[in-house]
Parts: structure tokens; sequence; C-alpha cells
């Protein structure tokens, strides 16, 4: 299993995908931000895995799944979690879109050489 | 309103998200492939807009969002995206993950300085 695929079991499971935009002169401490949000999501009761992508031009997708939507409600209440929210806004993106969605079919491909 | 971003109306519509990491001796066909079923996607009945992001080390996750299932299912179907779709397996990907959800509620950040 690839560790950028999020193993996730059979539908029906919830998700956050968070598309944003990452302003060009970034502060040093993204990657610590970012880094220590990702170790703490995994933590959270209810977490499933995650799926991240930015591209060279600042865009990024990131996409959460969890058990149940009071999970992601959990997460997006947590304490830190919120600190480093309010730094996203302040001083990281030049936009973000957010989406809870209610996954309801997954299919998955493996092509023959892949580990 | 950054061309990136997907401009979705207000919830409940739906989202397929496409996870994959592409193979790295990749043909020259994909770029072309993979720009003709944009170009064809935003014309199908019920499309709301695309998000997509690929990382320099090939995992890519595109979000193309739905006004219902009907239109996610016309789309899957078409047939010149079958053909594609065959080609990802055969030549593009290493292994991808294909999930259809149902978005619930969406919140939307815009920086002060963003256009």
């Amino acid at each position: 299993m690839d560790p950028r695929a999020a193993d996730t079991p059979r539908p029906p499971y919830y998700c956050v995908i968070f598309t944003s935009r990452r302003k060009k002169h970034i502060e040093d401490d993204y990657g610590d931000a970012s880094a220590r949000m990702l170790e703490l999501a995994a933590q959270m009761p209810g977490f499933l895995g995650i799926e991240s992508a930015r591209d060279p031009e600042g865009i990024g997708i990131t996409v959460s799944y969890w058990e149940s939507e009071e999970a992601i409600k959990n997460w997006r209440e947590h304490a830190e979690h919120l600190v480093v929210q309010r730094m996203g806004r302040d001083r990281f993106y030049e936009w973000y879109e957010s989406r809870v969605a209610k996954v309801e079919r997954a299919t998955s491909f493996r092509s023959g050489g892949a580990a």
C-alpha cells in the first residue's frame, strides 16, 4: 500500500475536502504547522486516513477521511487546530474552500506493477 | 475568482474524488488526454466545477463537482471517457482511488489581498 493513499474502509464514511491556494511568500512555519496538524489529526478518534497533493503553483487539495460527522466536528474544534486554522487565514492562504461530504461509493485500482 | 477554485452552489451536490499516482515514465499523450477529459466534463449536463492538483512526486487529486448522482453516472459512462479510463488503467496510473460523495456543507475563505 502506497502511504500516499488512504486505506479507507467500505463506505459510508465522511470526508473533508480542503482546497487552497498558498500565499507566494509563505512563512517558514507553514511546513511545521502542516506536519503537526497531520500528526494531530491521525490521533483523533474516528480518523480514517488522509490524501494530499500540492502543485508547484501553490494549489493544494487535502482530503481527510472520518468515521462520522461527529469526528469531523471534534477535529474542527480541537484547540490546537483552531489556532492553526487562524494562522491559515491570517498568513498561509490566499483562499480556501472546505467541504464536508459523505462518501457513498468507492473503487480502487492497482496496476500490475504497483508495490 | 481564481479559476483553480470551483465556484460551486450551496450544498447539497455531489463530487467525485479521484486520487492517483502517475507512472514515472508517463507517455506523452497523458497531457492531451487529461486536457480533453477536462473539456469534455465541462460540457456534460450537471457539471458544476473541478479542482485539481498534482505534486512533483506524481500524486494527484482531482475533485469534480456535479448536480446529481445521475450526472456522475452519465459522465462515467460517456464513450470517450470510457476509452480514457481504460488508458489510465493500462498506461497512466500506478494506482487510483475514486470516491463518490455527497457534499453536505461548505465554507469559503478569501484573504484581504486575494483577487
